[in-house]
């Protein structure tokens, strides 16, 4: 049976060479983080994003229990802020919509700070980087946030970027997700 | 960059063995066909269709000059009446909605045929077999037939079937596909 998620993370792992940089642009409980720390390695860096103090701390103990490489640098802030610590071309981005799992749920990504946020990771994409953005349609803001993200990807130019869609067409309220891949 | 095609094939791979049984609903060229052919092998079965005679030889001619396995039925009758010819539970079904390339652009595959057909397909489906179909948005029936196949593959019951949407979201006109993975 196709699982979406181990397929989204294969196909962004394409993209991830060790030794590369990477952001995950909504920490949370810091297992995106995890895996993009894994996936760099010793020689790459990883900086993540959130608003809420307790996903800081939730993903350091993680990253320390995991024994995660020492490359990530926890921000908090909101992701649309992501360029004002970013210097470096990104060869990968993660976003997983919607709100902290265990936390409080009226504290969701807002259609207002997404959409910046992930003109923000584009534009810091380096050649052949991509971003993997994952909606959660269960709930009504993270159903508009989706079509929101589907429009403003549909414009974007298909000389510049490769932007695929996939989802599960019989299970309305499951995650998909969006690939955004910089040629 | 993301390359649906093969990624879409890939995907199908999975469920393919060696010896298994498979059909090419849409044969066109025979390029499909080929594909099953190898990927079943020599104990395998492939099991293919069209409606115009000169899909039957330029796919005879295409297999023999390939030196595919001799293990493909070239079947002269529409897709929809595939449950008069395949007997044993299918690991793998494929439909490459349209015309046949090189062909008569106004012979494609109807919506009137093309849903019955990947019904029967579906049906016949041995447990995690699965079908690959692509659409080709570019033309108004083929576009058509696209939003009807993504109309019914909504209403399948999810614990029977998994059926999925891969779709280039910037570029409207170009192929996407459906997989759908019977559990």
């Amino acid at each position: 049976m196709l699982d979406l998620l181990a397929l989204q993370k294969e196909l962004l792992l394409r993209h991830i060479r060790p030794g590369g940089v990477c952001a995950d642009f909504t920490m949370g409980n810091g297992h995106d983080t995890l895996f993009l720390s894994r996936a760099v390695g010793d020689g790459g860096k990883v900086y993540a994003f959130d608003i809420q103090p307790s996903a800081l701390e939730s993903t350091a103990s993680l990253l320390k229990r995991e024994n995660a490489p020492d490359n990530v640098t926890l921000i908090h802030d909101s992701h649309h802020n992501a360029a004002q610590y970013i210097k470096e071309p990104l060869c990968a981005g993660m976003f997983n919509l919607g709100w902290l799992p265990g936390g409080d749920k009226r504290i969701t990504t807002q259609r207002m700070t997404t959409l910046p946020a992930l003109q923000t990771a584009i534009s810091l994409l380096a050649p052949d980087g991509a971003v993997l953005l994952a909606v959660y349609p269960g709930h009504e803001e993270g159903r508009l946030e989706g079509e929101c993200v589907s429009s403003f990807l549909a414009e974007q130019d298909r000389r510049m970027l490769c932007c695929s869609r996939l989802q599960i067409v019989n299970s309305p309220t499951s995650p998909y997700f969006f690939l955004i891949e910089k040629k």
